[in-house]
């Protein structure tokens, strides 16, 4: 006889394992009936049609249910990983959002029901003041440097920087979090055992010092390509906000953009030259109807997250320039007055468009301000 | 006795030479009395206490205002220009639009009541269907390109270019339009026969022949600083949206956008680095609450313009990656065999999340198009 398992939770991280997230027909199973139920009742065939056809192929050669879950939770171990289901402390409430975008053409955008982390604290507490920073696996050296700096800057301003562990822009966000001491999140779309791509091994290390390494998939899921698609809706979810910093016309980052924007979360992009294809993507994201926001600086991210323009979020200063010290009438005069030319106080009242005693006034003003001189009772512009 | 001018186009020019634009009192005068009576009042001393400190100054120098007025014709002649006035067929109609934004705070933001105009065609025809390109005088070279690339395809597109004739991108816009044959309308602060800069003067010599040449200031004005900031609200209003190319933080370019976005117009950016100071004050405007649309081809302008995304605006071709030709579960997959790897059916389709019968379809559909090998029964990636 198949040996099921009878805790909840192996139940949800079995399920996991042969089911990808956002399977409709399995929530609402779950729903029903809860976890224990739902394997029982896959393992015995008596399900929807559809979700048969999903989980034919796993259940013909699994004999042994219990086992399987069994054997996750040593890898789960053996990973230094632990699991989350919703109701526990540090499980992210507002995954839960996912529940008003999904719908029957979206499936997939469904909540998470299980999560591997890996790493640091409690993924609820240090994703409560977090802004995802997305944006293409091949990007320039300028994006990359601007995603390093405003993950940087966005840190030691006490926000956790949320990204997806990819080479380029994700992969510059991280490191520059981690630069600054700041927790990291890393929503990865691989066992957090195997994070992908293996060339940002050494970045997951420091990730998971300082952070936490995220997945929906059990240790020995591999990153199939649907699966980032997916996961794209994790990272949305998660942070109050989404950067999306380079994208080239088929980045997945537009995809986590959309996500965010459909979730009402701040979408925000930094634009780069029109001349770039690596800027395409931000773009044309500019142009659909999301409100994208452009930010080009840490303080305006805070600004468009917040709705506080901060002591960070003031404009550069503006090179204070001499005429600014002028009243109109006197920077009337001073314009007024030909480079090289000496001029009587009547015509120059007149070309200004001044009356002659304010003029006089103004005058004596700006030649003790050392503006103007006079030079046989003509006025010139000083030298 | 004091000669009056009796021609009321010959009394609005002189009044033009004595009042700049944009004032409030000596627009009601007008349109209490008409030009002639206007002048009259104001040679005789009857006008508002204000209207008479502003004009004081003129009328004590000039005895004869019938004989400057003869004057400032023979100097339009001279300089191959002709004067437009409210009424004339070629008046540009939406510059009455102005007067939806002028208030007691901003006057000078109130209708030309006089423009000098030098060049071919009628400026209204020539407006009907035209767009603004303005920036920063000091461009960097990427935003001379764009804006000159910009001008350029709208130019073929039939669109005319309008701009202020400044260096840097007002520059690299007219010169876009003039190698492309279109019109292009500069609008200076100065009177059309020394158009400034100098150093813009044989591209202003361009502009009169390929199209005109617009000033509300008579021959002989100078471009004093507060001029340029009155000419942009012409700018703004002349076209029927307008693009910024580069702007610093204080740009005058800002101040134009701010115009067209008061008037209703269309208002437009191009982004750039946000590393470049040049672009600072167009990221700015984006943050700003008038809806600038980022647009990065000529394309999406026209799109912005007209609403109509048409065949010169689509998005750039993206390019086609083989996986567009799979099914999702050819796909699924196709992803799930590890590179370099050999699997059996049955647990490629559990790893894919496909039922068997529908996995063993698709291997067999991959196989005859090449993606994947049988080998002793398993399955591998094609090399």
């Amino acid at each position: 006889m198949t040996s099921l398992p009878d805790d909840p939770r192996q139940a949800l991280m079995l399920l996991s394992s042969i089911v990808e997230p956002g399977d409709g027909e399995l929530d609402d199973l779950l729903g029903e009936v809860g976890p224990v139920a739902a394997v029982e009742r896959i393992w015995s065939g008596d399900v929807p049609e559809r979700l048969g056809r999903i989980t034919g192929a796993t259940v013909a050669c699994t004999p042994n249910p219990a086992g399987r879950a069994a054997d996750l939770v040593s890898a789960t171990e053996h990973a230094g990983a632990r699991v989350l289901v919703p109701g526990d402390p540090d499980w992210p409430e507002q995954l839960r959002d996912l529940l008003l975008v999904c719908d029957a053409d979206e499936p997939h955008l469904r909540p998470p029901r299980c999560l591997w982390v890996k790493g640091r604290g409690s993924l609820a507490s240090v994703c409560r003041r977090s802004v995802a920073i997305v944006g293409a696996r091949v990007a320039s050296e300028y994006g990359e440097h601007l995603a390093d700096d405003l993950a940087a800057d966005l840190s030691e301003a006490g926000w956790t920087i949320v990204s997806g562990g990819a080479l380029g822009i994700d992969r510059a966000a991280h490191l520059g979090a981690i630069a600054r001491g700041g927790p990291t999140v890393s929503v990865v779309a691989s066992g957090v055992e195997q994070p992908y791509p293996a060339a940002n091994r050494s970045m997951f290390d420091l990730v998971v010092e300082c952070g936490l390494l995220v997945s929906e998939w059990p240790p020995g899921a591999s990153p199939m390509r649907h699966r980032f698609l997916t996961r794209n809706r994790v990272i949305a979810a998660l942070a109050a906000g989404t950067v999306v910093v380079e994208a080239g016309v088929r980045s997945g980052a537009r995809n986590t953009a959309r996500h965010a924007a459909e979730l009402g979360r701040v979408l925000m992009f930094t634009p780069g030259p029109v001349t770039s294809s690596h800027s395409v993507g931000v773009h044309q994201l500019a142009r659909e109807p999301w409100e994208a926001r452009l930010v080009t600086r840490a303080e305006e991210v805070i600004e468009d997250l917040t709705g506080i323009a901060g002591p960070m979020a003031t404009p550069p200063p503006s090179p204070r320039r001499p005429f600014d010290s002028l009243t109109e009438i006197e920077a009337r005069l001073v314009e007024a007055l030909p480079r090289g030319y000496v001029v009587e106080d009547v015509r120059l009242a007149a070309a200004a468009g001044v009356p002659v005693p304010k003029a006089a006034e103004a005058l004596e003003k700006l030649r003790s301000d050392g503006w103007v001189e006079l030079l046989e009772g003509r006025w010139r512009l000083a030298r």
